[in-house]
């Protein structure tokens, strides 16, 4: 069994991803999990609910969620991308079915307290914040749809254990999701040919990363590869033993990155 | 076993139902189908791509569906609605799980042909409509969702068998999960306390309709209302025996609509 991770990016190139999972699929159970962030910052912007950022007192980057930035969300990530996704492995005969977290309490998450963080020289509170952490997983209900053959096609948001539905890190997520159902690799797909030494030269691929020095890399992560990695971090604390970073933008996306042509962390 | 198939209104009271549901899911298997049309035309008014509508050769009013007035179709349904109702249901404890028709290719539609309609006085071609007519279903991935006792919250849209995300009727696919699971009853809830004689007189409930005889009680049906008969003309043509309207805003309002306070069909 694997998790194939695939980023929001908008070149990503989900008929390369399908065309190998078609042939990938028969040999191993898949569960995927996607982002949408590049569709939500669209969404964001033309209904005028721009997509709020700060930068936690550790130095992360993250989105500020309130009521209105959810409904965004949710309509990029739940609705155009979850379902764009799904018909696109059906058009590919693999019998895809999307969920998100909120479904059967699939992705069961901590909400996030409220929140003192930086803004320039100012600190403010960050205040009903609908985020939260995914601690653990409906793995009955996948493990279900998976003997069913279906290849379960997740993405956030998540849910509290009182049903308040939060927005939440999708690596983060695909960390519990391996650990909870046992899985020993993840794929993570992303418009990058693996993790670089350098952001600016797509040949500078460091072609393989010890496990255990993970957090030394961290220097090297721009944006949102310093989430891939503390995600990936996570995933290793759980159990996995190998992960690939590959570019979702060629084809064959999946062998290409197993076969080592991008980043293998092990 | 039985369905609920809710209407997309706004003054639906989705709290009143889930309160009723939570008792009521103890004793009887139950699948939701839900509507979500006032917030489909909030978002497209939005986001600049209003609802447009046409009349059929037949009479009934459509909608048209190009690929922009899709992403709006699944901002609302897929997106918000599914996702909001599902939380509700969880926070009284309700394991609900939402699905589109995409999903596992739950609702398989017949694409519908290129169509000649009168707009006015002139007559349009109307191409590239993506709507579909629900043909079957998975039963299969329904039935097992149920025998884990989750109670599945679907909604449009639906897909070809070429894998083509497709608007189609929800109360037409309605009608084609009950006569696929053998379903033999439904309850519709929506923004009137029952069929009406006087669209104004909320008093002038038609308490009961033979159900060889709607076709005549189509004279008292107003907009979606029509819809709403002709899918359960099509769904006691699938088996199905007694069908209740009764009113979505009021506090349990399934137990209502059973007693017989809204409209009986039979």
């Amino acid at each position: 069994m694997i998790i194939i991770k695939v980023g929001g990016g908008k070149n990503i190139r989900w008929d390369f991803i399908a065309q190998n999972l078609k042939i990938f699929t028969k040999k191993n159970p898949v569960v995927i999990i996607h982002g949408a962030s590049t569709l939500r910052d669209t969404i964001g912007t033309q209904m005028n609910v721009p997509t709020q950022t700060f930068v936690s007192p550790s130095g992360i980057s993250s989105v500020y969620t309130d009521k209105h930035a959810l409904d965004i969300f949710l309509m990029a990530y739940a609705g155009i991308a979850n379902k764009t996704i799904v018909a696109c492995l059906l058009q590919h005969n693999i019998p895809a079915i999307g969920l998100t977290g909120v479904d059967g309490m699939l992705w069961q998450a901590k909400a996030k307290p409220d929140l003192f963080v930086k803004i320039g020289e100012k600190t403010r509170l960050i205040r009903n914040n609908l985020t939260g952490k995914v601690e653990k997983i409906n793995t009955k209900l996948l493990l279900s749809l998976l003997k069913q053959k279906y290849v379960p096609v997740l993405t956030a948001p998540a849910i509290t254990v009182t049903g308040t539905i939060v927005n939440t890190d999708n690596d983060w997520a695909t960390a519990v999701t391996a650990g909870d159902l046992q899985i020993k690799q993840i794929v993570y797909l992303f418009e990058a040919s693996g993790l670089l030494k350098n952001f600016n030269d797509p040949s500078s691929i460091i072609s393989h990363v010890d496990k255990n020095a993970l957090q030394d890399y961290l220097l090297y992560a721009h944006g949102r590869m310093k989430k891939k990695l503390l995600g990936a971090k996570e995933a290793f604390r759980r159990g996995v033993e190998r992960i690939y970073f590959g570019d979702g933008r060629i084809e064959n996306p999946i062998d290409s990155a197993l076969s080592g042509r991008g980043t293998i962390i092990s």
